[in-house]
This record gives C-alpha cells, sequence and structure tokens, in this order.
C-alpha cells in the first residue's frame, strides 16, 4: 500500500511515521509512507495556499489550485473537472472498468483521496477494514483553515472524521486514520500484538487483566486467575466482559451474540449489584 | 497548565509537541507539555513493563508497578491503595478540601491521571473543556498490551477513547485530546485561526467555503457569494448549513436551534431534492 499525505506541516509525521508499528511496516516494505507539503504547489509568487472567503466572514479557506496540482503530481493524472463530475462516481466506473480488464488494468486502480474534516463520515473499524484493501491512499489536511468547496466537489472521494471533538487540523486524524489502516495489512502485526486488541472482535469490552505482582501494595490478583482452573477462568473472564460492556457501553451488547443463560445471568448479576448498593 | 504524558515511544510526541498551535503555544509559556517513558520507572533489571497475563491468554499487560512510580514522580505524591479506594472519588474530595481552603491550597489541586484505552468514555468537545479547566493532566499510553486492572482501578480518574476503531497504542489519541484541549487555553489561538472552526457553535456543520479564483477550471464560485448582497449571503450561508446537516447529520438538527421558519424551508427543499432525483 502506498499512502500519501498532503500537509503544511509535514514536520508533525516524522516521529509518529518513523516509530513503532507504522516504522516497522515501513522498513519491511509493506507500506510507503510519504508526506508532501502542499505548499510546493502554490503557482504564485508568495507562496500562498489560503485566501479570505468570498462573501466575507472571517477565517481562511484553502486555495483549490495548489491541492489539485499536489494530488495531480502524486497520481500523474489530471482531475476531470465538468461541472457535475463525483470523483466518488468516476472512481467506482474506473474500478469496475479495472475488473473488467483485470490484470493489465489493476495497477491503474484510481486512488481514493480522502479529506480530513469534522463535517465528514465519523471514522470507524468498517472504515478501516475497507480502507486497508485499497493499494493508494491520499490524505488531505487542512489546518484550522477552511477548504474551498471545489476540493470537496470535484478532487475528493472520501470525507473523514475521527470523532465530534475540534482539533488544529487534519494531521492528528489522518495519523490516526492511517495507524487503523496500516495494522490491519498483512504481515504488519505479529501475533504478540495481535492477540489483546483481537478481543474486540466477540464484540464486547475486554476483561480486566493482570500480571505480577500477585500482591501489589495489598492489591490482590483475583483468585480465580490463579486457580488454573481453565473452564473457571474462561467463564470469569467472559462474565467480567458482559458486565463492563453493561455498565461503559451497553449499546454494544445489542450486537454482541449472548446465548440466554448469558442474558439471564447478566441481569441477575446487574440487579444483585443494584440490591447491594441500595442496602 | 501542565501536561505529562507517560509512553514507551516518547519520540512520536516530538513533531507534534514542537510543531504549529502546540509548539507557539508552549513556546509562549502557556503550557507545558512532556513526555515521560515509563521504561525507566522499572524496577527490575531487564527494564520489564509486561508480562504475561494471569490466568493464561495470548498478549502482555502492563505491569502495575512502573507506571505507578512514574505517574509519582511526576505528582511527587503516593497514591494511596486501599482495596476500597476510588482515585476519582478521591480527587473529587481533595477538590473540596482545596475549594474550601481557597488560595493557599489552589497548588495542591490533584490532577486528572487519563488512561487511553478502546474501553474508556468517548472523548467530546465537552470532555475537551472540562479538561481544559484543569491545572495539570497526566496521560497513560499503553501500546497494544493491556493493562494491569490495579491502575484502572486505583490510579486513573479518567479512561478515554477517541473513537470506536483499533489504534496501535494510546499515543495518537493522547495527542488528539492534548491538541483539543490545548487550544481551548486562553491566548492559545489567534483570531484568525478561532473564526471557521467557531461556526460550530450553532451545531450545524459549515456551509461551504469559496476563495479564489472565481473561475477554476470551469467550476464556478457561486453568483451569491460575489453579489456583495450580505443579508442574500448570510441566507444562502445558513441554508446550506441547514441541507449538509442534513444530508450527513440528521442527528444534529434536534440539537440545533432553528425557527419554524427554517424548518418549513428545509422540509421543502428536501422534497424538492427527492422529486428532483425521482425524475
Amino acid at each position: 500500500m502506498r499512502v500519501d499525505v498532503l500537509t503544511l506541516f509535514p514536520e508533525m509525521f516524522e516521529g509518529v511515521f518513523g516509530s513503532s508499528i507504522l516504522g516497522k511496516a515501513r522498513e519491511r516494505g509493506l507500506v510507503s509512507l510519504n508526506t508532501v507539503n502542499f505548499r510546493d504547489y502554490a503557482n504564485n509568487k508568495h507562496n500562498t495556499v489560503d485566501d479570505t472567503p468570498y462573501g466575507g466572514g472571517g477565517g481562511m479557506v484553502l486555495k483549490p489550485d495548489p491541492i489539485f496540482a499536489a494530488v495531480e503530481a502524486v497520481t500523474g493524472r489530471m482531475t476531470p473537472t465538468e461541472p457535475d463530475d463525483d470523483p466518488a462516481e468516476a472512481r467506482a466506473h474506473a474500478q469496475e472498468a479495472a475488473i473488467e480488464g483485470q490484470a493489465e488494468m489493476e495497477s491503474s486502480r484510481p486512488p481514493r483521496v480522502i479529506l480530513m474534516c469534522p463535517q465528514g463520515e465519523t471514522f470507524t473499524q468498517t472504515k478501516a477494514q475497507e480502507l486497508s484493501r485499497e493499494e493508494h491512499l491520499i490524505f488531505i489536511c487542512g489546518h484550522y483553515e477552511g477548504y474551498d468547496e471545489r476540493i470537496r466537489s470535484h478532487l475528493v472521494t472520501d470525507e473523514l472524521s475521527i470523532g465530534d471533538y475540534v482539533l488544529t487540523g487534519g494531521e492528528l486524524p489522518a495519523m490516526a486514520v492511517v495507524d487503523a489502516v496500516v495494522r490491519l495489512l498483512p504481515g504488519v502485526l505479529g501475533n504478540e500484538s495481535s492477540a489483546v486488541t483481537d478481543s474486540f472482535s466477540d464484540g464486547l469490552l475486554e476483561y480486566p487483566h493482570y500480571t505480577r505482582p500477585v500482591n501489589f501494595r495489598g492489591l490482590q490478583v483475583p483468585d480465580v486467575l490463579l486457580s488454573g482452573h481453565h473452564a473457571e477462568i474462561d467463564k470469569w473472564r467472559r462474565q467480567q466482559s458482559l458486565l463492563r460492556t453493561h455498565a461503559r457501553r451497553p449499546e454494544l451488547l445489542e450486537g454482541a451474540a449472548l446465548s440466554d443463560k448469558e442474558k439471564k445471568w447478566l441481569e441477575d448479576a446487574v440487579k444483585a449489584q443494584r440490591d447491594n448498593a441500595a442496602r
């Protein structure tokens, strides 16, 4: 997979793209991670990438020209700009054509051009899985400025937000999306690192973990975990997952596969806790 | 405000804490941003910070000792570990005491100790505002390992998640929370940068922005924005905000203050769009 990030702050990415899982994936050639300063594509004497908005109001707006030019430099193709063009649709058509034409066309599968912005679709693990099947991702990161609407309507295929909070720019969100996607690529995660996070796959929150020492300043590891009785341990862990999910994210229980026996157990346990608290 | 981040990957933070708004806030002394490698507090000969889980299973678990020791080095106080202690409650009591004792106690207001983890409360702008009123934030970042439960139950005051996707570690989430919080501190944002993002404050998504050129490869700026007619421009922008919010995040309309006239307009406009699409 190839990832290009368009940003005015490429230095923000150095530590993140160079460390840990991303750094290792890059070293082993599993992913190519690049930053592009789109100020280099400002075709004017002051290297201006933003300007005041038409119609007045505060703030600055990122101009279309440098961002179109930077994306085109990365992809090696011009972007069609008929007023009715929709880049997401055009991409879907090109992808169909590529599938029909098979192998010889495969390498010309068009990239996903992703705008990081608070108005975008909320990023989820499902979206991470979808993006992990692509060959080429291009991220556009604005930085407190707005985007000229023509970037949105004619250049990008996806708009993504990582959550309902206001950040200074699209850089941290782009890093989060890249991290979530790259760790799903084949060969990136070793067994030792995938095990813990994979415990999410049953749709419940994780059960409590304990490691050495057994007694830490008077706080003990639960006896069952020291018992060596595997069936009891599995049962305790599953029950703790259910209790924690119920307490913190009850909406997740809807989508999780609970047996009738588990539903009944959870109901009784929650009732017992409530009675206990009331006493 | 003082921020300490406990991590095994302090180099990931250099570019982010040194650039843009965070870098400037730091230079101007508005915030102190530090990283602490908690491996330095592993009190054993191999500098081990994690170990296998009691009860078996894959993955590694972060040990309690190095993280308790690192937090205590940062705060200069020991953490009480009676089995029934709840750190969030203890903190609330200490804060009450500080408010009663007023000025001389103020500087001893206890820090918030925040664990970044997928099971945490989902971070929102409201939480960012709450944290921006604190004096001292400590973030604990795990890295694909689990946390020993005693860290959760006796050391941390908050557990936060930035969204429903799996990341390699707590580092990127901690950066996002720090960015969202620090930009709210008095004096950090200049007027030029606050204007655009503040348009979220009405609870709707932003209207489209346009800047030069008027004609970009055949794509035109809407006439109304060039008209100079401010009442018409305001009306167009508000309508575009309503349409975009309806199309992308309809649930936000519930909480937004719409006049009856606006509700009626939006209903008609959506119906007209639908009729248009059906033809």
